[in-house]
């Protein structure tokens, strides 16, 4: 059986190359760790791949900000119908379709049982956690692809309890294997609940979905900050109150927006905030156009309020070649920790635990209590068409691709 | 100046009669323990009631259920504006609007220093907790009248940002003193979230106000459960599936309404479960004109999966004079509990701490995240039409009601 | 190879016999539920027993008070070494020791994932939870026997880092399959803390556990109460406080204890409860010969604070053929739920879920924080002295027998 | 009547001088923040200060280190009786023995009703938060003195139940306004519980406190690191493995000390991490002499295992006239976040919120089940003596000196 799938070819170079059709037994090949060679995975699925989203950090790799190796098969955010279950596998069954977590998790690992799957003990040698089609993640398969392998798959696997319904929002729920929980795990670390101020840096497809989140958790407030203009309108759209950060620092913009209401209580300044930019942020006012890796989490403990919270599913790096100076090079910023700790802000960080979420989120979108697709703007696009929207998401489409191989997305 | 309030007349009876402006101590009366005669309160204000609402715990009182003494001044969901601020009052100012928690709290025992406002240590001789107008309460003056004094004011009291923004909403902020906040955390103590699905015992106000909660905490599904269809209609108005209970035990109508979805995921019952009924509960099905206290708490452990949790905002008492045999009388339930333990069931019982919820809820209803007047169909009225008020909710009304003494309530 | 087990003849008797050893396959026999035969279990591990514990809740069955088939092999705290290892099984070795949690679960379903370990839905057909060699549990057969199967291995299996030094913590480390975690749980539930004041209803070895955790849990008194003199002064020996019931009511003894620290402070009873007695207990004072079932709760409620929290991990079933009325009958007690309700207690009921704590308490016990054997009188004895065992334990000892197999225990 | 104080005069240099006795309205002097000048205080007691410690944030000021005016009255640390209560105040009694939590809290604020003391949005016109004797804390006279003013007196004290008892175990209770609870903070933050692996940075008296917290907490394994062997030493004599930082970097030494448990369940990390040293940190191995005020995080996030959190109770500051570079003058770091971010990393920094914890401590230290007095070698010293506490402080000395004004300290 054939299989077809997007490929890293170098900076700025993406491909629709054939592939191998997967098994249970990790290959060698670019990017796989020498040690998860030949290891077997009878607790893994086979998936027909219904959906598969482009995401910010797959672009990290591909402007070649990281060390990704040439024809590393791209993709971690995969939902899919399962057409092959290995000999371990009890109770997902074929025909099931189900939303994989971008994380990897063995589900037996010390973490794993604690609920901590973003940094799973034993699926990569190189260090905990790991994710499919990801550099330094342990060489796991991307799923950009029109098949891909899932391991531990009664563990990983959330199940859609109706085919028919899962297909009719199948836009939404392709949202849960990586952006949506991660835009709410941002929210939840950030502290957000009934009545909450949020400030949520970045108005990508995280930084959305953190919006979203924040409806959902119930926020007064949701003020979305970025550069991107049109990214800013779709946030306006359902709601979010923006700022444009080329203009200035945020505060000032948060305080206006904020107003009386929050004077009069004494506090001007949000009571959350996330961030979900990461290390490729730039300055803010005249420095829009310059990268500046330490500028979004500096502006967040300037604008929180004394006691909040800040969540940051934002990604930052140990290790980034193409970064603005030695620093940055090894994943250091320079952090105005003072004025955080003056506040007695406090911060969460790291990879979404997604299994933490997918579950609670999967119902809240099957009884339309939240309108994700709509939200990040999710726009399918076949397979062969993936180059393209690589290319339009880098250049700041506001729009979140969902690749489509084999047109099971209605239209 | 004067002052005109809603008494208690014996079962059956109340009446709006001239009572006492008040001061900044306590005088001896009706309901007044005689260890709080002459107490000194000059950390209080005085508020001009601007909305004071109808509670389902008052009619406990007025149905004689309790040992109420004749010429109680009634009512503990208070909203005003203050007219006079006592001598240690530093930070409420003279013209804020204000809400009034229920539960009076004196914000310097452990108790209220933890949090647990709904059991202060000081306010109350007998035992802790307390609430004004109430039996057994301490004996602080009610306030469904047209001025109140309110003890402990900076701590107690929240107030709104804005005084014409407040009278727009007061409607919705006037439940922000008790029974919002009742429902909300009852959907809490429930462990309602994200994608939950819930079921709600009652749907009078508080289960009204409390399936209000569960969508502003994410459910999925909300359910209602009563005997009284008007109720449950006005339940169905906002998004509620409901339950008519005397049809039968609720349990197998919530499976056929969870459906597929929650069988496809093993578990046909709700994920949380809320008391709003408390002691006066009546059977189910064919027993549904019977008083039998244990049928809500039993019928939410049938109806509840393992590992889920009830929250149990309803009242129930030490001691009832009306109680149906000699267990009811000093408030004791034949409850199922190897059921409940079986299902690793928790509970949480008590008085809402109101200041823990009512800052968010205030926030939330300011930007127009929640409709709480609508969804519990708040209606004013005069005080002087608050006998007619007490008697139409009695028998069954789908209503609110809330006293507009001062005709500040615009419509 | 052969095997031998305690194996239950009816009321009051059990006996050492042959038994099958164990295999990857569920087999028909005496309490095993029909969906369960022949489920294949290739995740599963055989163990040769190191050590397996005599349980308060074997007791329920031994005495007749549970529909436990004649020929069910008893024993759910297991202790072992890992012989065979099924085909599915990754991490867990043949050679590591290990502990096994006493409930059954998948790793797989909705609660596995969540920690609900207890309520896990996938091991029993006929609800929710399992365990190994009990009464309407699914089946799996029991572990007081020479060798065990234990199925989802890699779930399960909490393995000590080190052979020898286990060996020589044996008889501490034999109490993370049940009782200590569930002592833990029950003081976790009730909310002890650093300085609290703990207040532990029976004085067996789960009490003594509970003792023991709240003592690690920072606890500042620790008050047990029993009948049993014998089992008293075991507590005592570990610094708690004891209270004799059969003179009355413990609330008092309870305040004489607490005195004038917690009279000073406003509050002369404890912060938290846990009812480690379940649903055999008796009356207090002149009724201590008496089963009286809802005795312990309401006890409880009476001398917990207000705001105070009761942690229930004693047992109450769903059915009890030798209940002393017909409400005990199906699990019913007469609860004074209007006590704990003016008190805004909580309660947290159900088995523990072994698996979110004993990670920890072996820590604890390897690094020599907990002296859990010496609290508990732990008392090895050979396997076919576990009739004798049963007897004494149900006769009070202040022991808490451990069968030692194959003569491993270091004495 | 007179008054004695520690009065800061400059960089190295404190002295004893003559103050006025405290009234109950605030008055200008050095330090004080014009906005509070003339500020009531009816809410506040008098205290004759029974003890009074001398604490390492103090030491930043006396070094010069920050913007402390001369003249300024220090000392946050204080335990005193009642001498004279402001009119407002309804609870707290001449001749109560108390203690003061180092940060003042108006009880009235919504940080405060959220119990975070740490940031009262009410006593400091600069900036939420605020401590007595201390720069940019609003100007609240400092305590090392014989006498001293406490604001809101009932929402702040902690009342000791039984003043002989208190006099006795003066020493430990001591702690309580400040280091015990800022150590026990920082595990808390740190998710320090039964059978963790904790490291803590700094072995000074709030990194001692927190070692004895981390104990009293339940922890398996406690490892301090310091460059000072003498403390260190302290830290060994309460059953601290040890790390000198001089030697090098602490992960390796960390490693070895865990040693085949930590490596046989596959983290030779620590679970927790707590940084007890703040903004004056040295490097570590050659760099020891030299300040590197991000060396402790970044060292941190090194030996903390994935999924594991930081507290960070040391001090931050938001400007430092001495700092080594233009970065560290204005408070800022140059941290590893990439590291921690692929750790998942949590971190909480700010002052401890006191009144969260002294209770539950002072229960802990009334019934002798921690010994933090020996454990940071408390040494009482007279009034008299303070500059020369100071000085030995300063130089290292493994001692926290606690004044003793009144000669009330026990010997």
């Amino acid at each position: 059986m054939g299989n077809r799938a997007v490929v890293y070819q170098g900076p700025g170079r993406v491909a629709v190359q054939d592939i191998d059709y997967p098994g249970y037994e990790m290959k060698d090949g670019p990017g796989v760790n020498k040690m998860n060679v030949g290891r077997r995975t009878p607790h893994g699925v086979i998936l027909k791949t219904v959906t598969t989203n482009i995401c910010g950090s797959d672009q990290h790799m591909v402007r070649g900000r990281t060390t990704a190796p040439e024809g590393l098969v791209l993709g971690h955010e995969i939902t899919g119908e399962v057409v092959e279950t290995g000999s371990d596998v009890e109770f997902v069954k074929v025909g099931d379709i189900v939303s994989v977590p971008f994380n990897i998790a063995c589900g037996r690992c010390r973490n794993c049982k604690e609920g901590k799957t973003g940094v799973c003990l034993n699926v990569n040698p190189d260090r905990p956690g790991s994710a499919y089609g990801y550099v330094d993640m342990g060489g796991w398969v991307g799923g950009q692809a029109e098949y891909v392998m899932v391991p531990y798959a009664d563990w990983n696997l959330l199940r859609f309890p109706d085919r028919d319904q899962a297909l009719e929002k199948i836009l939404d729920l392709t949202m849960l294997s990586d952006i949506f929980p991660t835009g709410y795990h941002g929210c939840v670390s950030a502290g957000v609940t009934t009545g909450s101020t949020v400030y949520i840096a970045g108005a990508g497809p995280v930084g959305l979905a953190a919006a979203t989140s924040a409806f959902l958790l119930g926020a007064a407030v949701v003020i979305v900050g970025d550069l991107n203009e049109e990214r800013l309108a779709q946030a306006r759209s359902f709601g979010c109150e923006t700022v444009n950060v080329s203009r200035g620092e945020p505060a000032d913009q948060v305080q206006q927006i904020l107003g009386p209401t929050a004077a009069a209580i004494g506090q001007p300044l949000v009571d959350c905030a996330v961030d979900a930019v990461g290390f490729e942020a730039r300055g803010h006012g005249q420095d829009a156009q310059v990268e500046k890796p330490a500028t979004v989490l500096n502006s967040l403990m300037d604008l929180t309020r004394a006691g909040g919270a800040i969540g940051v599913p934002g990604l930052y790096v140990t290790g980034d070649p193409g970064g603005v100076d030695d620093a940055a090079k090894v994943g250091s910023l320079s952090l105005r920790l003072g004025l955080g700790w003056a506040k007695s802000h406090s911060f969460v960080t790291g990879q979404c635990p997604v299994m933490k979420y997918h579950h609670g989120l999967m119902m809240a979108i099957l009884h339309d209590r939240v309108q994700i697709a709509k939200n990040v703007n999710a726009t399918p696009i076949p397979l062969d068409q993936a180059p393209q929207g690589y290319l339009e998401f880098d250049q700041g489409a506001a729009r979140k691709y969902v690749i489509d191989p084999h047109g099971m997305v209605r239209r």
